[in-house]
């Protein structure tokens, strides 16, 4: 019997009738369901998973009820599997969740007769190597950011790409972002669009000192490491704007592709333009 | 008898000549001379006065060996006194101590002589307001950054000018700077220079996650108020790149010209644009 | 007998509908009233005075139909009067003309009631000096641009601001701005936005070469003097947008605030921060 | 015979001690000569071949004494070949001409060695398409530039990718470029640098209308198509910064990667990074 995950967005009151909608509509046509705990909170009698269990009962689908912070979360939980997402905007339009609750049904049909598309998105790995040893990993979607904490004080982060030396820049932090994060922080840095089917990454400085610092494209099958040389301040990484930690001098952060990747049910061709009309009003004059 | 302040930045063993050759220029000329902890370092059986205190023995100069740091610090230090402060670096040029080394004989000289072209610089008077009162306030020569912390994560800060609402702003954070200040941290957020004779202060947002945002220039006797509305993070306040306080929901920074000033012995006029050609290569093709 | 210029945008056939009901209401108060010629295309029997020679009538009031392209021709008509312009935005929201047709009448009302806001907008005194003569002038609500013209290479211009040299510049071209003009063309070329009561003018190079190169904010009351140094292209000079004359190598463009001013009428204090909220959706996440 | 073809920059008097030199090396290692025009010139009994001849002598190796436009001409004359192109800096150093006069003869000794490193930049089709016809085409090695011309008043450009809409663009002009070419004009509209290995091209609109308009990066094997839809102005099409021709309403710019490359002598790797380190002050601090 197949069976959907539901991921939702904490505390959103209009989740109680979305969801009594969605699980008739998947009873319905037989297909077993499972809540997340921020789900099972507007669904009486039900049991939660969390989140980071769902992947073990191997759901066929995964549906999330939210914006892009739910589903960037449901990425990484999901990240080593094949099951796809279909990602449901509840709030204003994300660039990532570009489904409306009014196509959800639409693309679930869709899905079930097998004719959905599937968009794979390519994530990206990221380690912190301290003395030598991998202290930590990810699997990010959009990007993995090291940058200054608390105080306004730039700190020195020397970048390579493939262990060639690039430069040391003293800035606020450096993004290394996936082609699907370039819409996300690094679009804040001044970074450039990139089409999710360019085979790159983006290493894009933060408020860099230097004038002449431009965000740097390179290729997607190679390893950006940035070092932390100079720590005035606290330095962070944060991975998908979500999980952060604290990272020590001469901690190194390594990015590459990921084996993992994100498979995104998608209702319209060509969808980022569409988005870049609708978000960024690249329509108006 | 007239004496002079020395106030040099810390561990820079090249004081100990530089410090050596100044002190018996004064002397020759019949000048006393009181040292900040971080110059009587470098000279035998001196008695350091600490630098909040070197106000209260009313130098007749201020004497800043080292970089733009340690002349914000002094400035901050001598802000409501009328002190003039001669300010050589000695490392790499800064936008502010523009004195080399190899002038300071000279620019002690025309002081002496009464023809020293003095430039007063506006100064920024910050202050917290919690719960209607003011609970901490400083004078800032370059500027106030209210800031995310740890996470990179954005923050929504809300503007109002002389008590006009601007917008809330969704960013890294917001810089409230002073002409001076223009070419510190305002310029790596991508704002523009002000010269020190505009009448106005600058507001520039930090990576701001709407990309119609712009740096606003404004007049120089406006208030400008920025209330943190949104903390999904820790937001931090930070006057002139040194001193960091931690903010709270709901917390007010109100920024308006102070009635202090900072005096700055010039050893040439129209210092601003030499400096950027220097700085920023602003000669080169 | 009180008499009101109209001046419209051409071919708004909208405007038949509009000028009927404002020709009524003018003479139901005993207005007389002046027609250009695109408002006089609309009004059978009437009788056409050209733009140029609308401030010869000394009209009370100036009625600007159209957009902010229509109000900049009228001001420049009318920059050496008096006369306060009702400026009435028939299209998409402008910069300048915030007023909307729905206030178009209480505006007036208020205006004859002697309660209209009147707020005054600096405009800037640009002439061309050729072999040290001036051969051309213009007065600029917004701005003068001095930029390459067919190939895309870039031109050499030697920028002076009160006889101080600032630096050579390698750059498509100079924009040259008052604050009202900040939110023209400046904003494309990434220049910040100047409050309208700041005392300031805006040089803003056009992309160019040299990344370290800002906008620069310099006193209201200085002299900005752009040279053409090199000229691997032809050049031109381009006041408020409008019109254009062709400079050549040696050139001087001199720019400095005008004894002519604008007054606009408002129908709302502190419009800027409105109109940045609605034009530039700052009201949004 | 080997022989080898020498294009130099025009009128660098220097040049002839430094054709007498190299003519002087071919000769002893028994290397045939061709020189163009502005070579000849330096060179007494010379016989000039003109630079659209020389591919037609099919030498086996192009060395270009001069700056990056001497080699963008080259590199467009001897695109259809597979000759390999020595470029020596002669003036400041070039993003393209990384080669010193002083290693001039180490990389010619590493070429007759057979073990020079040869470079392969990628070079885009451009094609100008008027009523449904190809009515011009060139190779570009940076960039197709299609941007206003005389008067300072911005166009409307349609811009789509592989036949999907991507937006009508209200700014001075597009450029599109290679990732070669990303250093070029692209650098001062504020794109992003691209490594050369990366599979792409750059559609950077310059002073964009709307400020939340960037930069994207496109598949390198996408067609990228830019249609002239509004001319309030005359619009020109410039290829690699040399070569300008007008367009016409409703021109359609066609730009795809082309079947021709450039073959560069290198003479270390990873040449970029040390250029922009050199070039751009990176190592600075």
């Amino acid at each position: 019997m197949l069976q959907a995950a539901i991921i939702s967005k904490p505390q959103k009151p209009e989740l109680a009738g979305i969801l009594r909608d969605l699980i008739a509509w998947l009873e319905a046509r037989n297909y077993h369901y499972l809540l997340d705990p921020d789900s099972a909170a507007y669904v009486s009698g039900a049991n939660p998973i969390a989140r980071v269990d769902l992947p073990n009962h191997k759901p066929n689908l995964v549906i999330v009820l939210g914006g892009d912070g739910t589903l960037l979360a449901a990425a990484r939980a999901f990240a080593r599997t094949t099951t796809p997402i279909l990602s449901v905007n509840l709030g204003s339009l994300g660039f990532l969740t570009e489904i409306p609750l009014s196509e959800l049904y639409s693309t679930l049909e869709a899905w079930c007769d097998n004719c959905a598309e599937i968009e794979v998105r390519s994530m990206m790995r990221a380690e912190i190597i301290r003395d030598g040893q991998i202290v930590k990993q990810w699997d990010a979607l959009n990007d993995v950011v090291v940058a200054k904490g608390t105080i306004a004080r730039m700190g020195d982060f020397s970048v390579e790409i493939d262990q060639q030396a690039v430069a040391t820049f003293r800035a606020d932090g450096i993004i290394v972002s996936t082609p699907t994060g370039s819409t996300a922080y690094n679009l804040a840095a001044d970074g450039p669009i990139v089409m999710p089917s360019v085979n790159a990454m983006l290493v894009t400085p933060i408020c860099p000192h230097l004038l002449t610092i431009r965000p740097i494209v390179v290729p997607g099958d190679s390893t950006v490491s940035v070092e932390v040389v100079g720590v005035p301040n606290e330095i962070y990484l944060t991975v998908d704007g979500q999980e952060a930690v604290q990272l020590k001098l001469g901690d190194l952060v390594h990015c590459q592709r990921s084996e993992a990747a994100v498979r995104l049910l998608r209702h319209s061709p060509n969808g980022l333009f569409s988005v870049l009309r609708s978000k960024l009003k690249w329509g108006e004059r």
